[in-house]
């Protein structure tokens, strides 16, 4: 057979065509059945007087295709001749209609079907074009794409909330990020990506905590500091808004990101001035503040309090209380986390000392700076939490595919 | 500063510019002393007579471009002045051999090091246009990037084999494989693909075997048979190859690609009929032949006996000892397996029932089946083992970042 997508029916006005896909809907009048059907293209109506069609049933139609201004795209298909290619139980939940009622969790209980409906379709259709714009992005800047290893012998990035796992009778890990390996491939490509799960053993049962997610990762070598790695961060996320507007959505990103020192954004927000960190409504406060000044829906705060950020932050020269750091906001809520690395391995050692830690699990992360690295940095963007931002979807969850949580662990 | 690239300092002969890297190698001769950087453009020949450099530094330079018909790109940088950017002992392997002497142990162990050679490099460079290809080929046909679960809660797809985890209290497995949610998501948009890692607890010890590796899969609905599934993977691996040719690689494809069904494949192997798989031994010589005969890297084996294939297979119509699916071998080893699976609710409980398999844990799983499937198919490609044969590396290790196995889980 050669299949025609309901997208290209209009091209085919007058020729008997076969499409195929799943009987989204069907409306039943007296004398006439109308049978929605839904394939990767989108929706297309077909009228037949002998209709033995069921929801979510898998039907190949051959029929002649007549314009219809009324019907989807301008078109539909008469004296159609159905063949059931997959057969169908009710779907779980009522996907013909133009709104999911059912609760998230039972959306996500049943979301092998639940995914099928076009509103939740386009959410991971968009998702998908982001991460293409993401790369696309770097790509043209010269970064390489790497894969890192998932499962790593020491629990070193934080200590808390890994995975353990049990590993030829070794003890080993899930990644928590590929920061350390991220950054060892700089001495490698000087420019990194990788686009992967991270694994967080999240004891928190919130809207904002998965247990595993997509995380978008970068880090660039020979920086002066980490404002070049919030200008590759720019052309970026300037690259997945693009995307993301062209599936519908509308987020508002100026030519130029408003960018705050913390002490200045803290002063913004109202909160006291020795605060260590941004609390949620300080977020959301300066995400006001940026839409209502600067018509951004992002706005940048650098210089987060060293004693705030890990071990390998680097601070900020002259002022070492603050650091070379920095998160972009994103609607109020921290998106991005980046900033510039210490990349020197005396360094390195002395900050391990300051905080008491020991340096021997790090061994082979520390290699790479024993042999020479240059200044580098990099960020870590949520995808998840990029398009629960984006779609304005109240829990993180559905903005992922299969959500793995406190809870779940299935589908 | 404004950097300028070892590949762009051609363009810029009588002009004093700024480059950046590491210190690959000192020729230090009686009067002058020849420093070759390495930047993520290549290498380049320094001229000095004040030479206080390491292996492996840092450094930033800035000098005047001349031309010499002798030094690497025909141009070198005279009169340079050095700053350190990095600081360097010397390094655990002779980076600046041209070919490394070290013991694959040895690299691994080192690999924070031993990846910044330029013969390793290239693997990697290669590794990520190779995936960069395998996308690119699949969008252009339509498919769309998923992004499934790592942490499962049944180890369902073949029980043996997984790695298990402490998930809050609960049991839970690392994901052998996305073959359930990519046959899901073709419910959801027809034609997906994935990049990402895949798990093995695989208790063998041999050159090509990892614990953890990339997987490129994709799955693809609304086919006639496992051809339609053969047509796209064909492409696919075209692009693939295309992709390593450009990197000084020398793989060869003919426009056809030489099928057997697997009976025929058995007698050219010189194979006992009644022989349910390919041994190695059997797989060497057809590689051998698909050489000799067609001029191709590349051999497709179809029809494999369903009792050696997993129960989604879908068998030969009107041949049930023979399936709708296709092993691709390269250079004389599997490299691809895919085929065309079942699609039908009733046939997946059947299936299960042969195999005396509960249905129960893979009720999430058949729930998509159920609500309407189409005919579909996919395959699955391992990065790293495609890399092997495309370089020759005689064990997979070589051709991984950072490789996990039985014994080796850092760096």
């Amino acid at each position: 057979m050669h299949r025609i997508l309901s997208n290209q029916l209009p091209q085919h006005v007058g020729e008997t065509v076969t499409v195929a896909g799943w009987v989204h809907r069907r409306r039943v009048l007296a004398n006439v059945t109308f049978v929605i059907l839904r394939d990767r293209g989108g929706l297309l109506q077909i009228v037949t007087r002998h209709d033995e069609t069921q929801e979510e049933q898998v039907v190949e139609v051959t029929g002649k295709v007549v314009a219809n201004s009324v019907a989807p795209g301008g078109v539909e298909l008469v004296e159609p001749v159905f063949t059931v290619l997959g057969p169908a139980e009710p779907p779980p939940v009522e996907l013909f209609r133009p709104e999911l009622k059912a609760s998230l969790p039972v959306l996500l209980d049943h979301a092998a079907v639940a995914l099928r409906h076009p509103a939740r379709r386009k959410v991971f259709a968009a998702s998908a074009a982001v991460v293409g714009a993401f790369r696309a992005a770097l790509d043209e800047q010269g970064f390489t794409e790497v894969f890192t290893p998932k499962i790593v012998g020491s629990a070193t990035e934080s200590g808390a909330n890994v995975f353990q796992l049990d590993y030829f009778q070794q003890k080993a890990y899930l990644a928590q990020s590929p920061q350390f390996y991220k950054q060892t491939m700089v001495g490698v490509f000087e420019r990194v990506y990788e686009v992967g799960p991270v694994f967080r053993a999240e004891p928190h049962d919130t809207s904002r905590h998965l247990a595993t997610y997509t995380s978008l990762d970068a880090e660039l070598g020979f920086i002066e500091s980490h404002r070049d790695v919030m200008a590759v961060l720019t052309e970026v996320i300037r690259a997945m808004v693009g995307a993301v507007n062209n599936h519908g959505y509308d987020v508002s990103m100026p030519v130029d990101v408003p960018t705050l020192h913390f002490a200045e954004a803290l002063k913004i927000a109202g909160a006291p001035e020795d605060e260590p960190d941004l609390a949620p409504e300080h977020e959301r406060a300066l995400g006001e503040w940026a839409l209502a000044e600067h018509g951004s829906d992002f706005v940048f705060v650098e210089g987060y309090p060293m004693r705030k950020r890990p071990f390998y932050t680097h601070p900020q020269p002259g002022e070492p209380r603050w650091s070379n750091s920095f998160d972009l906001l994103f609607r109020g809520l921290e998106l991005v986390t980046g900033g510039q690395r210490l990349h020197r391995h005396a360094d390195y050692l002395a900050a391990l000392a300051r905080e008491g830690q020991d340096p021997a699990p790090l061994r082979t992360y520390l290699e790479a700076f024993q042999h020479g690295m240059p200044p580098h940095g990099g960020f870590a963007i949520g995808l998840e939490r990029f398009m629960a931002r984006v779609t304005g979807a109240a829990n993180v969850r559905e903005t992922t595919l299969f959500p793995r949580d406190l809870h779940r662990v299935a589908p």
